[in-house]
C-alpha cells in the first residue's frame, strides 16, 4: 500500500514536470536559440515594437522584415544551390550541344571543374540556363530538380538544408503582424518556386535578381517567356533599390550574412524609431561551414565586421546561438 | 382619435419603409452600381469563388484582383493627372531655366500649347520633373501639389476626382479577402504618395512604371535618388510582365479601360477557372467624358471593343451602370 500511494506520487509528480516542460517550451517562439543576447534582442524587440503603449510602437502595415536566402535561410555552401541546379542542367543538355565538350565554361562545368570558373561565367551560365523558355516550363523543370537531387554533404533535398532557427524567426515575426521579405541576389523566379512551401513566403513577398521577360502569343495563348537579359541585380546597392521599388516602405528588421546585405542594413537603419540589423557569421565547420573574409561565396568582409559592431548590428554565432541548424536535426537536439 | 390612429399607423408604415431602405442599403456591396448585368456579375462572381463548395473555389492567397489606375480609377481627361503635375512643375522651375523660354518642349508647356506634344516629349518632361532628386523629397513636392492644385472643370482636388463605384469594388473584394493591385502606365512612386489614403491600397500593392533610382550617400545618410532612365514601362505587354515581377501569381479579376489594358485582360483570362474581366468604358459627357477610339488619352480601339465582345469581357458604361461618379456626388444621388 505504501509502494503504491509513492508510485502515486512520483507519477503525478513526473506528469507536472512533462506539462511544465511542455509549457515552457511552447512558450518560447525561438526554440532552436539559445538563449543569449541575440535570442534577446529580437524577442525584446518585437515585444516592444507591437506595444502600442510604447514609444517605439509601429503599426502592422510598417512591419517589414526584410531576410537575405542564401547563407541567411538556407545552405550557400560549397556553392550557391541555383548554380548547382545551372550546372547540373548543363550537363543535362550536353547530349543536345556536342560543341560545348571544347568550349568554355561549358567544358570545365562538364568536368566538375568549377574553381576557376568567374563570376561572369557563372552568371552567364544562370541566364543561359533560365531563357529561351515559358517561366511555367522553367518552374517544372526546377521543381524537378529540386524533388529529385540531393547533397552530397548532408544526403538531403536542398530545400531539407534550411536553417531551423530562421524559420522560427520568419514564423515569430508573421505572427506579430509582419510582412516577411526575402530580398535575394539569387533568381526571384528560382526561389519563388519553393519559397511558399519552405519558408511560408508567398511569391510576392519574394524579390530576388530578375531576367528580363516578353509576353508572347503561342497558339494564340499568351505566355511569359524569359529573354537572356538582365533587368536588375538585387545585390549590395541593388537590395535597397529593389526594396523600394518592391515594397516602397523601410524595413525595420533585416537579417543577411555576407557583404551583398551591408546596404539592406544600412537601409534599414536609417529609419527612424527602433531598427534591428544582423548578420548570420558561419562559423561553425562542424555542423555546416565556417567562413567568412576569405570565402567566394557568401562573403563576410572585414570591412563589413567594422560596420557592424560601429552600428550595433548583431553578430549571430552559428556555432554558439543555434540548437540546431536544419529542420531534421530538430529530433536529435 | 380615429384620425390621431391613422396619422400613427402612417407613421409605423414610414418608419418600416424606411428600416427596409437602409437595410437593403446596408446589405448592397456597391450601392453606386445601378442594378444590372455587370453589378451582377461582380457580386456572382465573388461569391462563386469565395464559397467552399463551388468548385470554382479560390483560396484567399490566389485571389488577385489588379486595376489599371488612370481613366479606370480616377479622371484621365483631358489630360493624365501625373502629366498636370508635370506641366506646372516645368512653370514652377521655369524662373531657373530662363532657356526653357525658346527651348521646346519647354515653349509650349511654358504657353499652355500642349495639343501638338508628343508622347515622347511628355515621357522625357516626365522623367526629368520627377528626377534628380531623392524619391523623400519628389514625394513631398508631389504631395504639397495634391493638397493646393484644384481640377479647373470640377474645383475639386484631384484625388477627390476619383470613381466612387471603383472604390466600392475594390472595398468589396477586399472584404472577401482579396489582395487588390494597382497595375498602371503611370508613374509607380507618383501613385504610391496618394494610393493609401484615396484607395486603401498600400505601396507594396501598387505596381507603375518605374524609372532606375541609385542607392547613394548624402552626408553618410544612405539615400534614393532618382535616376532620368527607364528601368520598365508598365502598358501593354509590360502589363503582364510587371504582374509576374511583382506578384509572380495571375489575377483573377482586372479592370482597365484602354489599350494599354488589353494584354493584362488576356493575360488574366488565360489562367484556369472563372475569371472576371472588366472595361471602363467612357460614354457619359455630361457627368464626365465621353471618347474612346478618337482620343490620344485613354485610347479605346475598335480592335480592343471587338476582342472584348469576342471573349465576353464585360463592358461598363460609366452613363448607365454608375449612380454617381465621384464621391462628393454620393449625397446628392
Amino acid at each position: 500500500m505504501k509502494k503504491f500511494f509513492l508510485e502515486r506520487v512520483c507519477l503525478i509528480f513526473a506528469t507536472w514536470l512533462l506539462i511544465l516542460t511542455a509549457h515552457a517550451e511552447t512558450n518560447d517562439p525561438l526554440p532552436s536559440w539559445n538563449a543569449g543576447p541575440i535570442k534577446q534582442s529580437i524577442i525584446q524587440f518585437v515585444q516592444t515594437i507591437t506595444d502600442k503603449n510604447n514609444p517605439d510602437y509601429v503599426p502592422p502595415a510598417d512591419r517589414i522584415a526584410t531576410f537575405d536566402n542564401d547563407g541567411t535561410l538556407w545552405l550557400e555552401q560549397p556553392m550557391y544551390t541555383e548554380v548547382i541546379f545551372a550546372f547540373d542542367r548543363i550537363k543535362s543538355l550536353a547530349p543536345q550541344h556536342p560543341e560545348w565538350k571544347s568550349k568554355e565554361p561549358y567544358q570545365a562545368i562538364l568536368h566538375n571543374q568549377y574553381s576557376h570558373l568567374t563570376a561572369q561565367a557563372i552568371g552567364k551560365i544562370l541566364t543561359i540556363t533560365q531563357s529561351g523558355m515559358s517561366i511555367d516550363d522553367f518552374k517544372e523543370i526546377e521543381k524537378n530538380w529540386l524533388a529529385t537531387t540531393k547533397n552530397l554533404r548532408y544526403h538531403h533535398y536542398y530545400t531539407e538544408l534550411v536553417y531551423q532557427p530562421m524559420l522560427e524567426v520568419m514564423n515569430y515575426l508573421r505572427q506579430h503582424g509582419f510582412k516577411v521579405y526575402i530580398v535575394s541576389g539569387g533568381g526571384q523566379e528560382f526561389i519563388r518556386t519553393y519559397s511558399q512551401n519552405v519558408y511560408d513566403v508567398p511569391p510576392e513577398q519574394v524579390i530576388g535578381s530578375a531576367d528580363k521577360i516578353n509576353y508572347v502569343y503561342h497558339h494564340h495563348q499568351p505566355q511569359l517567356m524569359n529573354v537572356p537579359a538582365v533587368l536588375f541585380i538585387s545585390n549590395y546597392q541593388g537590395k535597397p533599390e529593389a526594396i523600394n521599388l518592391f515594397i516602397g516602405k523601410k524595413p525595420i528588421i533585416a537579417f543577411g550574412n555576407s557583404d551583398g546585405d551591408r546596404q539592406m542594413l544600412e537601409w534599414t537603419q536609417s529609419g527612424s524609431g527602433k531598427r534591428l540589423m544582423l548578420l548570420v557569421h558561419h562559423d561553425d565547420a562542424v555542423r555546416e561551414y565556417a567562413y567568412d573574409t576569405q570565402s567566394k561565396v557568401g562573403t563576410f568582409s572585414k570591412s563589413l565586421m567594422d560596420e557592424a559592431k560601429q552600428n550595433h548590428w548583431q553578430i549571430i554565432s552559428m556555432k554558439n546561438d543555434w540548437k540546431v541548424i536544419f529542420p531534421f536535426e530538430k529530433n536529435k537536439a
